[in-house]
């Protein structure tokens, strides 16, 4: 946690900001702060700076006041994600991941190798999201929350969707078949959609190509996942 | 193990290599390969392609024969990877991820912000840490072995070693004060030095600078070590 997170939610009154359960944690525990000390912190959506710590009483939880907030959060990545949902355990580092890295619009969507099982999941929670996205805005010190959507029917994203994301933007297939390598530090806006572990199947790939995009591949060395993501990331927007 | 890595020290006769216990599960329980099933194989630090699978009998463990070994193993990264040691829970998948993406040559170095216990870990061990290194080759389908070093103490290192690793290559110390931006797709070779989680002292940064290493940033977004490495490498080397 490199930063605390401050929910405009979670105001106890002009300028004061109650601490959730995990915050008031990592400052007692790790920071180990006492009253008065200044913390780095940000407002949720909002800018980043530092703030002074009261500690919880008998009343009230901890909470952080006097907020000075003069930086602005990171620049985004110009990117729409669209990932077929991975494996649960994977999912909550891939997201916290790609969170740090400052994806800011997410879809995961279903495709024919995507187990129904993963749809059950509890991390598809949405407040179990949502705690995974803050945790990659902790890790990085960012403060914008990404949107998100579940997309459990691949085919109506794909025909109806799609095409409206896509407009003036460059859409990429990470696909490894017949493929150009993809492009380096592209200074443009793109929708980037990743594969399943099984891969996309037939179908599914014409129906990408049919909309407009193209596939892309990353050379011959087979990736994990979460390599993949950051290599594909930092290629296309590396500064 | 998208890649069957025979060792040229565990042949049974000409043309003909054993399986490791690992390799046989593999094979018995993933690919569930019968007799005469043709596999995909490489031999160590030499070329890749096909070979015919015998299963185990009660005289010889399963082999591969008739090797037809056509491809080249991927190009490597021109670089040499100098890693503050990682705690031992990261240093597995650590190992495995920067061979996958081609890391040849590696130095594990000690600092004043590495625990001295790391240095016990059984995972130091050399058959582990080249397990590790083997279960990179086989994801990444490369056969070509990484050598490797570890370096318990900073200093000799840093004044007597370094000095010639860094003949004709840029020298790049990852570490975000006083930096400038880490430089996009160099093609040429470098030596990269990777801090602790705790960061290198002033002393050390000192000894870095002094020697010719240059200190580079990722830009505000603070990373995880299992996603900056692949950034770094991404970034340095996108091609």
């Amino acid at each position: 946690m490199n930063l605390i997170l401050l929910d405009p939610e979670n105001t106890l009154g002009t300028d004061r900001y109650a601490l959730t359960d995990r915050q008031q944690t990592h400052v007692s525990k790790v920071i180990k702060a006492q009253q008065g000390d200044v913390l780095r912190v940000g407002v949720l959506n909002g800018k980043i700076g530092e703030g002074i710590y009261e500690p919880p009483s008998d009343h009230q939880p901890g909470y952080i006041h006097s907020l000075n907030l003069s930086l602005s959060a990171p620049e985004p990545l110009p990117i729409i994600l669209v990932m077929a949902l991975p494996r649960p355990n994977m999912l909550k580092r891939t997201l916290q991941n790609i969170t740090a890295m400052g994806v800011k619009e997410l879809y995961l969507i279903h495709s024919a190798k995507v187990e129904k099982s993963y749809w059950q999941s509890p991390v598809l929670q949405t407040d179990s999201i949502n705690e995974c996205l803050m945790q990659g805005l902790e890790q990085a010190k960012d403060t914008l929350m990404p949107k998100w959507s579940l997309i459990p029917r691949f085919r109506p994203f794909v025909e109806d969707q799609l095409p409206d994301l896509l407009e003036n933007k460059m859409g990429l297939l990470a696909h490894p078949y017949l493929a150009k390598p993809c492009p380096i530090n592209i200074q443009e806006p793109c929708v980037l959609a990743l594969k399943p572990e099984g891969g996309w199947n037939e179908f599914e790939v014409s129906k990408w190509l049919e909309v407009g995009m193209e596939s892309v591949h990353l050379g011959e060395r087979i990736l994990k996942v979460e390599t993949v993501v950051p290599v594909l990331l930092s290629r296309l927007y590396p500064a």
